[in-house]
């Protein structure tokens, strides 16, 4: 059994039916908060995770001095359903657990973290809704569902629709995965090691850039040779508690995402773009292999009030990783501007 | 047992030491000619194959009209040793078959081409050297092993040294092809479907850029869908008689790539490129994201007498895999002006 902290709050969901038409019963959202609610409860923002993030691997940017400064902000970090923490196939009792749990989309992440937003803090608006990655598409849905809610949004390293280019990126992760004959179809009792290897190895390759690699970067972050960042980090980050049928729940929502597929939108991706009202910051890193910058350059032509920075240098996609000070302080010193406008 | 055509020759290598230490004994050579040899034999190109390639995978780059006209040049395409043609995992009879075969280096390659060459044609110099990517590998090899031999030569989406970056990308295909318990660490008699399949995704985000996917140009190339490519070009691709073992032979090649390996350069890899004699034009292709054209304009830094030129647009690797005609038309143009030069 995966142990992890306790120092997280559960909001009961009651029984929630997805968008694919299960209907997942006494469903839970494991979240935390950073600083405190003001009077007119006028402070909120929301900060979703990403593909296997919890909510302590948010905490980078969340800080005194910060813009996410939990002295001014009420941080509240919704962890994804199928993370582990939230409602996931490891944690949810049979009949819907393992292999059988349903496919969630972005709009089914959104409409429950919002049920907590309202529902338990009577929040009825956001200055701002940020994340990376899985985040940033979580961000983008925020911004779609709740528009006149969202007043601002900083989608770092993510996309409003996930490109085929990055769909196939996820089915070498899948495929590797799933190559175990331990996954035995996600009904295991001990988790397929091997697998969980694999795909960290598979993985190694697009989360950071060619250049970095290059750079040898990997050494100033403490490794010791290649092979030590491929075994020590990589393989140790997917046996870090994850589980492969948590991570292949939200790999399919990371594949399916789309914006356009919000009800009222008809899978127009599109109008969805020209919906959102946020004023927003669009972050891709400069050499990110799978959110590629040319793909946020095609959205923000579609939005009203929207630009795009990049973030330069060599860490790919891990730019918004929190684990390179000088794309920290990028990522933060744009929230700052954001949230002073 | 794979069915091959019967369309080539074997030069009988005798046995050969390799760099790494084993005697692989009565090894072959295949390969196979076009066009023929002149009394004073100065018309030879050298062609080789690439990860996985057989001579019929070249031979869209031979041609009435073409840089490689067998009207007017021999033109040699030696099967690499691994590749299931020539000495393979695949065909050795025990004990070095199977998972037994012993690590070749691109060294080891040119050194068996080279008494090909000179041994059974009495070859003593080559106007061109050419190739795709492990072909580039090769061909960097010959202008190093021989430089007084090699007049011209022309690598293309390859590299002199096999980046670190491109080393995981091919870790990733590694452990998603032994992932599969069926490949019982090369020991199989049937061979591991479900393992090929992987490798098979995990290849496909690696081959193609990300704007090709972006432009579905795989419909152009008569695919109904991403899934329909996936399937019908990938998984097809890597089932289409390919053996694991050959293809992980081929692997330790592609990783273990340093022209600064040659004997006398002690792993000098900026020495070797210095020591090239040969006019080169390197040809990377702009999007490909395991050569990218950066590591191949630091190589031309170092060389004497070379130039790069990039092979513009979306197909990435694919560029110089004879899928499109205009890029074969960029490459062959190339060709061309050198072999005028």
């Amino acid at each position: 059994m995966d142990e992890f902290p306790m120092d997280y709050e559960i909001f009961d969901l009651g029984d929630v039916t997805l968008q694919g038409g299960a209907t997942l019963r006494d469903a839970k959202l494991a979240y935390k908060t950073y600083g405190e609610l003001n009077a007119d409860k006028s402070n909120a923002i929301v900060y979703p995770t990403w593909y296997s993030g919890r909510h302590w691997d948010n905490e980078w940017l969340i800080g005194e001095g910060m813009a996410l400064d939990p002295a001014r902000y009420f941080i509240i970090v919704p962890n994804m359903l199928g993370n582990g923490l939230s409602s996931s196939p490891s944690n949810t009792p049979p009949p819907y657990d393992k292999a059988r749990f349903p496919n969630v989309t972005f709009w089914d992440q959104v409409q429950q973290q919002h049920k907590l937003v309202t529902e338990k803090f009577g929040i009825e608006t956001l200055p701002l809704v940020t994340g990376w990655s899985m985040g940033a598409g979580q961000t983008y849905q925020w911004a779609v569902s709740f528009p006149d809610m969202v007043q601002r949004a900083c989608p770092f390293c993510g996309s409003s629709k996930t490109s085929e280019h990055n769909i196939v990126f996820l089915e070498g992760v899948k495929a590797a995965l799933t190559a175990d004959d331990a996954f035995k179809g996600g009904w295991y009792e001990e988790k397929p090691a091997k697998g969980l290897r694999a795909a960290a190895r598979v993985y190694a390759g697009w989360g950071f850039s060619q250049a970095f690699y290059w750079d040898q970067v990997y050494k100033e972050m403490g490794y010791s040779s290649l092979e030590d960042f491929l075994v020590a980090f990589w393989e140790g980050f997917f046996l870090d508690r994850r589980d492969p049928n948590n991570l292949l729940t939200m790999l399919w929502t990371w594949q399916n995402g789309n914006i356009g597929n919000t009800p009222d939108f008809g899978g127009d991706h599109i109008k969805a773009l020209r919906s959102i009202k946020a004023k927003t910051i669009v972050l891709p890193a400069e050499k990110d292999l799978y959110f590629p910058p040319e793909d946020e350059e095609y959205a923000v032509k579609y939005m009203t009030n929207a630009e795009q920075r990049v973030i330069p240098g060599v860490w790919g996609h891990f730019a918004g990783g929190g684990v390179n000070p000088v794309d920290t302080k990028f990522i933060d010193d744009v929230l700052k501007e954001l949230l002073a406008s």
